[in-house]
């Protein structure tokens, strides 16, 4: 059984850090779901009864290595770790190998810093047919241990892209409108024609989308607010904009 | 200055339990924009720079306790306070004086447990217009810190009923036509004609509905998955079903 020394448990745990997930390009992800997604586990670590309860994965991985509970709660960050944690390659892709594959609809998210929000909205942006998702900016890590969590294994779905801007240009000379989701925006989500191909902007709920993000997109776009709450969080808010965009598109093609 | 030895700051904190908020029939609310939404404070707990900084909110508390950081952050309850604290009374009424406002549009949180959804569904639907918020069940209690923070002030904005069950029957019987929202429901929600008062049920991400509540629905609901994604998470799902209903409601009657 591996102990917390046991070089491949040192050469793991490091990748809790994000500068030490750059050098190794590799990530981790926990738990059986996430393991099962990955398409190469290069190493797995287990408990002995999660072993063997998922002997399929144990076969698929490049090495197995036993651990007690105390390590893998070290490598798997959570406070109820599932049993299992896999070291697998990182999975994003260039911008330009994402337009290649002609997305639809695309969901970018501009500087959220909340791992959570960020993994709830890119198993969002996969739910709703969202072929590509941009991690843009002074973004949380994709590949944070929270994030890929709350992505619930939509992480393996998309084709995930990271950049240092938003790519207005690039994703509107492939042939999409862009955008703005912006709570004091000018446009009703409701009153647009939404079946042609889109980009969606989405920026961190306490801060907005940052100066000059807004502006350079096609439209900013508001949900109405029916009640009287000031505004949605960031996750409902890409909710209702992403599915009504699927929506339309899906009316605008039966054969979708 | 109050200490935590003054047996007004002791009793605030009493109320950090849900036993005690039960016998008390009050709450804490915490920050300036929560304390301000109360109808009436009771009591205001704040430190002198945030005591300064919001006059008005000092003017109409009952009484004001100006306290030390140290006394702020233990009835605060969260990480990073805001500087004022307030003891309000609970705001929920019984579901006979809601459903004598007629809302047309209602959610029911069945049986969740997790109180930063719970406030989240509760801030969702006062955005989209449902009048009242049915806390049913086995459900987290809806003056836990955790959910009133997440509602962002939305516990003021709507009817709120707490219910040992979903009170399907009374809804019904009230006009209202009622929907479990339900991952594996038979229905597809942008097939269905949603223009008619409805009530969603929405069950915990963890278990979904408990058995025989989604039974008892008229019809089960499911949004449609269009990526590789399992699932919606329970803010994104509600969300979406709400302004499904909302946008639905508007666009049959021009003048809402």
């Amino acid at each position: 059984v591996s102990t917390l020394r046991t070089p491949r448990v040192v050469a793991a745990r490091k990748l809790l850090r994000r500068r030490e997930r750059e050098a190794a390009g590799r990530f981790l992800v926990e738990g059986p779901h996430l393991v099962r997604e990955a398409t190469r586990i290069h190493d797995l670590f287990g408990t002995p009864s999660a072993l063997a309860r998922h002997p399929d994965l144990a076969r698929r991985a490049d090495r197995v290595s036993p651990v007690g509970e105390e390590v893998l709660a070290v490598l798997a960050g959570t406070v109820a770790p599932q049993g299992l944690v896999g070291v697998c390659d990182f999975v994003d892709v260039p911008l330009d190998v994402a337009l290649d594959n002609r997305p639809s609809l695309v969901a970018v998210l501009v500087g959220i810093r909340d791992p959570g929000n960020a993994g709830t909205v890119l198993r969002t942006a996969d739910a709703a047919g969202a072929g590509t998702v941009i991690f843009a900016g002074e973004a949380v890590d994709p590949y944070n241990g929270k994030c890929v969590r709350a992505s619930a294994g939509s992480l393996f779905h998309v084709d995930m892209v990271r950049s240092a801007t938003p790519e207005v240009d690039e994703l509107r000379a492939a042939g999409m409108r862009v955008l703005a989701a912006d709570g004091h925006g000018d446009a009703d989500l409701f009153e647009l024609d939404l079946a042609a191909p889109t980009a969606w902007l989405f920026g961190s709920e306490a801060h907005g989308l940052p100066d000059g993000v807004a502006e350079v997109a096609d439209a900013r776009v508001r949900i109405p607010i029916h009640g009287r709450a000031e505004s949605l969080n960031l996750a409902a808010a890409a909710a209702v904009c992403l599915y009504a965009s699927a929506t339309a598109m899906r009316r605008g093609d039966p054969q979708r």
